[in-house]
């Protein structure tokens, strides 16, 4: 990291730790009777309270989204490109609060924390989180820091459903919901692929049932396969082409098994780094959160009627690449807002990067988020 | 089987074994010294021997295309829809051959065979097999059978790269080739399916490195990895929203690992079943052959002049919703056949299937094959 990195950003970051001792009822009938959830702000909260910013993460992110955490980091926060001074999330005016999500593996609460009952790693018995039971959590902190309504509440992907929970949940607590490259609830398809994954990981022998640690052992393998695989869901076939194609590693072929095309390679290589770094069990159980999110379970499979109980005023974003969760999946939501008579504005974006587009800094989707939250800093009088 | 499903089929076939002793020199330079290829042949080869037709096999697919080995099968050959007497491929009028593929697991010679050198089987020895490797060895089958040229070579995805490497490399060879649901070379996100498929093989302990033979052991769990993965790229995501959508295996969720969608379940039993019955180091080398194949690299990557060599009238055919090999994917050929002057017909199906559509009867699809072959054998005087 240079300077000028640190200059352009929100600079250099402490994530800290909101303990709550009142237990958490979750949707699977269970109860954490204590926990912690570990957060980052960014910005100052506004005297009247009213410039806050909650970002919810996708799968494999956390509450690290802007600036640097040590002069030495090599890379800012995972959505550095849209939050910092004079970016898209304007942190000179909102507040912005990032968090890990409970039963994450960076921090707050999750499969690797020590479960009160037994004195040991919760492991595979750490309950399986639904969207509600986040946004649930989400609402406690937000108390804990003195937040009684969201200026915004923005996510991408599973990061979406999360606002788009929020919307519905509580619904006199934010004025704006962004959802960005998301979905009403799964396909078929896509429940296909997060069982091939989670199967890639029970299949590991090292992963013991979710009891690895008890082994010292870890199922390195069958995460880095579940990683490998996501990320083909990631990128478009066209972004793909562009950067890979048929190009060979080595310039020629090898009438082998080691790698030959440089797809292969980028793709062992992802599937090694995130290996390295993720819980496995966190990855299981955000996976089965994005499987079982369907917020129209409560209301008669029902879109419009569910979104009808919604006050806010959404922002919808999609990818025109996006094959994990197409145009067509942000355009249900939409066309059952507008439905139930609500505010919203939609766009489905030009881009050829695949549903990894919402954390790439595109000119049209900074200038459209930016825009968008101008306005609301603007009516907000910030 | 009853007696009317037999009557209805080729009925009773009983596969036959050529063996080959003249040295077959392979695309990467390595030979094979001696080998058997397993078939089967429906119908009767005619007096000026002109009513042959060559079915070339998929990934997954064999000698056993139609028919039944005994009366207690539960199940024709693999494309006994299409193959039979009055069906599209009718056996009352043309000669069928059909054979497993060099390098296969059926009875031809691969990995589970003997190595003369050694004594033991080949298994990760056995050399990586090209396309035009697999049509070399065809062309020998035919001559053994007496077969200067065929009235049409065909075949399905895979397939089809055989049927379009046979008109390149023996234009005198074949009358008609007909290409199906398959692509003039992969993807890079073909590609990538490819590597996740042979990694979750590969990181399978019991594989050791392709010698899992001489450890009585077999990487059941990786290669049912790979077969759900692929098997979620032969559906289309319409289909599986008709056929198992967000279904519920015992009617609600179970808040853990288990099963909780039918499509899981689906994807499990593909992967158990295939597991049981084919052997892992065929699969990796069929699917290395597929990421190969290129038939533009000895024409400067050029298309047109690659296909500019062949003499035979071409059927291509595509169907809707196939996102493995989309009919974007047919049509480059087709065009590269019309730039080359060639004899093409093509027709882009409708169809809900997805890429498993060419294993499917449906009506146009039958229409259409049968009409051109039944055009075929009329020319042909047969």
């Amino acid at each position: 990291m240079n300077t000028e990195n640190l200059k352009n950003s929100v600079g250099l970051v402490k994530p800290k730790i909101a303990s709550f001792s009142d237990p958490l009822t979750l949707r699977c009938q269970r109860q954490i009777e204590e926990y912690d959830l570990i957060y980052e702000t960014y910005g100052e909260l506004n005297t009247d309270k009213s410039n806050a910013i909650l970002i919810c993460h996708a799968l494999s992110g956390n509450h690290h989204a802007a600036g640097y955490h040590s002069e030495t980091d090599k890379k800012p926060g995972w959505w550095d490109t849209c939050i910092g001074p004079g970016k898209a999330i304007d942190t000179n005016r909102f507040f912005v609060i990032s968090l890990n999500n409970l039963g994450g593996c960076d921090g707050s609460t999750g499969p690797k924390s020590i479960n009160p009952e037994t004195g040991k790693a919760y492991g595979p018995d750490f309950p399986i989180m639904a969207v509600r039971d986040w946004v649930k959590s989400q609402a406690r902190l937000a108390d804990y820091l003195g937040v009684e309504k969201f200026a915004a509440v923005i996510g991408g992907s599973l990061g979406g459903m999360q606002a788009l929970r929020w919307s519905i949940d509580y619904p006199e607590r934010l004025d704006h919901c962004i959802i960005i490259a998301s979905a009403p609830k799964l396909t078929a398809q896509n429940i296909a692929f997060n069982e091939v994954a989670r199967q890639a990981i029970y299949r590991d022998p090292d992963f013991h049932e979710g009891r690895y640690m008890d082994f010292n052992t870890y199922p390195k393998q069958g995460l880095a396969l579940a990683r490998m695989l996501g990320h083909i869901t990631y990128l478009s076939d066209d972004s793909m082409r562009q950067k890979f194609g048929r190009d060979l590693r080595t310039g020629k072929l090898n009438f082998g098994f080691d790698i030959d095309f440089e797809i292969e390679s980028y793709l062992r290589y992802q599937g090694e780094r995130f290996s390295d770094q993720f819980d496995a069990n966190t990855y299981l159980l955000m996976t089965k959160a994005l499987d079982y999110f369907d917020p129209t379970v409560d209301h008669d499979g029902d879109l419009v009627k569910t979104v009808s109980q919604a006050n806010a005023e959404f922002l919808v974003i999609s990818f025109s690449t996006d094959w994990r969760f197409s145009p067509e999946r942000s355009e249900e939501l939409v066309n059952a807002l507008i439905a139930a008579n609500k505010t919203v504005t939609y766009s489905e974006l030009e881009s050829p990067h695949g549903h990894d587009a919402f954390l790439i800094p595109m000119k049209d989707y900074i200038n459209l988020l930016g825009g968008y939250l101008d306005r609301v800093a603007t009516e907000g009088g910030f």
